[in-house]
């Protein structure tokens, strides 16, 4: 620890942050993560981190509003093992093939060696695997069930704290219907939970794209991945939705009796909110130069209270303070009095930095009357009444939602050549454009995407029909649909 | 499945549930936990089991309830790493050989021999190694941090479902101080989180036990065990809280400087509620000969409510219904019409097996003025109105906590001799009686406890003193202490 830090960490010197996000986002990201003590890097085993506090509160406020979105939409919670046998896991081709090189076994215990087990990195064999106890009729249909669970992958990747790791957080449900009709509705009802939860709630937008063939899940007919567009210009991957066919309800036996008491196998989805990975976008999408923003629906404390006294008027401020407070906690508005013996502007740095969304200000002038809200994100005071904090408070979520739209919707170019997605690309764009096909077929344009361009094609967009006309510019074919092309995580 | 359970699972039959807990709990046990859907034990890994909705909603609610008491007490919450380094895991002695038959290996990545990593049976050897990065001053402590995770342990007694499986669903709290009086004040406040949370909200006794030298936790001065009485006869271990000697804090370098600027190690405890075990004594503790009893506080459903109509009178009854229903929700109390198309009585004896607290049965009679309401646990109907039903469901909650309270203090009988000792555990009694010391010095008469009778020294009160007189039973030497002694999980 440097002696400045030192100082900081007692108390002794202003905390402050001032990095530019637009310009170095990936410094602004690895600082904040730091300053603000939401994780901490030095566990000693590579890819993997400790989330700390700062984080941690506002990531089980997600989780909380997921759950509480998938409950209502008739998913109910369980807890399945981490770990899950070789066998179950090699059952279907696709899926083994395609996570095999990011497990993590299990093989011993004790002095002794056992049979592999796989540390779960998504949990459908498990699942599945009871799943053909569990569902026998079409009275059964549909079977809607989800975890909160930690997912283990072994990431040749550079991992990030939060956007990549070894271990992460996340949900995952795992769907059964009678139909494909079924599934393909369940689909874009989590494209809806998608929306209002990450949207509506966190004020995180983002396109679901129906994914291209070489990039789906493994065992899925078709994957709709939400991208969320980070401030360095490259895609996120968030929820993603799959379509599974029914390459494991064959192998796992997972059948039901139809109204004719006919055999059927069922149709399967599953949908995956990260929450790891959200907090990630979260930070970074509504952060600005002075540190964290938090948007009042999930900050731990959404409202500082900074006493302002004199030796003179000492007990009645501090007495003003303790009902504001009292009040607030009244109205299910959480809220802490800073009452250490720092300067004024010391805590308004700290606060800021750490991204509490309102701070009010109580000192002579608010023992009557109005009160003086600071408001993070547009670092403007006025003058309120307690009965508005609450008020305040949502205004600010939808300032930030709508700042994070319009910066994606910006974000957005028509190119019609490869110069011109070269030159988006460069300018942190996401480059929308005319392409063969998402299809097996059109792969070989993609590879280009790829190789020559650092970028990959995202795929169609799921939420909204665009017709391509002309042709592709890559190999100049028909196009057979509107892509976007993007740098991505 | 058999036809009976066929015509079951598609509703034609009415479930019932008839087992005497009393004469043949462990089979009361093991029915009632599939019967009421709670765990599935058909997972393809030894004691491994899956966790069911029924019962994750209410582990959920104890989650809850322990996490909001635990931040109230201070404690912010973190994620840790799922696994350990060995090396961690090596640095303490007495840890690594306490822990050392239990744990699981990940040895293997993808197709990559790893230096091995222990799947956590316990967090301590992780949470140190950052806490000494994150401990300097004196004014950093006290320093209280804690994580729900789930918890991996190869076990070699025979596993029971939520008893005693080798993952299971906990919290761990890992506090450090700057001296061992404050350490101390600590444990005491985590007896009374026991008692606040586990006794006061959930209906379950516990006695706290400070355990004998032989029976602590690897790496602590003591360990308080809280104990539970089940329906057997038997004690099971509820959290313990821990205080731990400075091996952990001298080989992790935990140390800070106090406010002479001199370098001292900290002290730590640890506290740790079993969420899963937690919930096999709220069933075992509250269910009867009729099947699960829920309290009010944890219910998935606290109310449920059955339409009882003719012909006729159909319409106006579910509009009531209905109503009610949003009475309900508008208060806080969770609901569900039972609307299926199966005979009243059906409806009756499913949710009483399924544990509902509170039943409310509309038909004419109750479509003016009160409703007819049926108590789980008296197996009784009132008429109330609606406004009462909260305060129903809370007096509920107070009879089953009053009851498991008399069932435990009439467990416990004095006994004077060896005969006696024998006769009180034969008849599944708790025997409270002379002994000579829970030091190294009493381990030889305590072993002739565990070899003869099959039966554990649990050691001395923690929240009363009980002073010994006369001789300890075994040995006729001085008795130092006074101990309970009776057969465990």
């Amino acid at each position: 620890m440097t002696k400045k830090e030192k100082e900081e960490k007692i108390g002794k010197k202003k905390i402050t942050f001032k990095i530019d996000k637009e310009k170095n986002f990936s410094k602004w990201f690895s600082e904040i993560v730091a300053k603000a003590e939401l994780a901490d890097l030095r566990y000693n085993v590579k890819g993997f981190v400790v989330f700390a506090p700062w984080s941690v509160l506002v990531m089980e406020k997600m989780y909380d509003a997921f759950e509480q979105e998938l409950q209502k939409q008739m998913h109910l919670p369980c807890y399945f093992p981490s770990l899950i046998p070789e066998e179950n896991f090699k059952k279907e081709a696709k899926h083994v093939s395609g996570f095999k090189p990011e497990v993590f076994w299990v093989t011993q215990a004790g002095n002794k060696k056992i049979e592999k087990l796989a540390l779960r990195p998504t949990s459908e064999t498990a699942f599945f695997q009871l799943y053909s106890l569990w569902i026998r009729s079409y009275k059964d249909l549909p079977f809607k069930r989800y975890q909160r669970a930690n997912i283990f992958r072994y990431e040749t990747k550079t991992t990030h704290p939060f956007m990549r790791s070894r271990e992460f957080y996340w949900l995952e449900a795992h769907d059964c219907f009678a139909s494909k009709e079924d599934a393909e509705k369940q689909v874009q009802e989590d494209i809806a939970i998608t929306e209002k939860i990450m949207h509506q709630k966190f004020g995180i937008p983002s396109i679901p794209f129906r994914r291209p063939e070489w990039d789906k899940f493994a065992g899925a007919i078709y994957t709709i991945g939400s991208d969320v567009l980070m401030p360095d210009g490259k895609l996120t991957q968030q929820p993603s939705t799959h379509l599974l066919d029914q390459g494991f309800a064959k192998v796992f036996n997972i059948h039901f009796k139809d109204e004719k008491g006919e055999k059927q196998f069922v149709w399967q989805t599953c949908y995956g909110p990260c929450i790891s990975r959200i907090f990630a976008s979260l930070i970074a999408l509504h952060g600005d130069n002075s540190g964290l923003i938090y948007p009042f629906f999930l900050a731990p404390i959404q409202v500082i209270i900074i006493p302002i006294f004199t030796a003179k008027n000492k007990p009645t401020v501090l007495k003003k303070v303790k009902e504001v407070e009292k009040k607030l906690t009244k109205d299910d508005i959480s809220s802490m009095i800073d009452d250490r013996e720092i300067a004024v502007g010391e805590k308004f740095y700290y606060w800021e930095m750490k991204g509490v969304p309102l701070r009010l200000e109580i000192g002579e002038k608010e023992l009557k009357g109005k009160l003086t809200l600071f408001l993070r994100d547009e670092k403007k005071r006025k003058r309120v009444s307690l009965a508005q904090i609450k008020k305040e408070g949502l205004a600010l979520d939808r300032r930030l939602r709508k700042k994070a739209d319009s910066a994606f919707e910006k974000a957005i170019v028509n190119v019609k050549n490869f110069d011109e997605l070269k030159t988006a690309l460069k300018n942190k764009k996401i480059a929308r454009c005319n392409f063969c096909s998402i299809d097996k077929k059109g792969e070989r344009c993609a590879a280009v995407v790829e190789k020559e361009l650092l970028a990959s094609v995202r795929g169609v967009r799921a939420d909204k029909k665009e017709k391509a006309k002309g042709k592709c510019i890559f190999c100049s074919k028909k196009a057979g649909c509107v892509v976007y092309i993007a740098k991505s995580y």
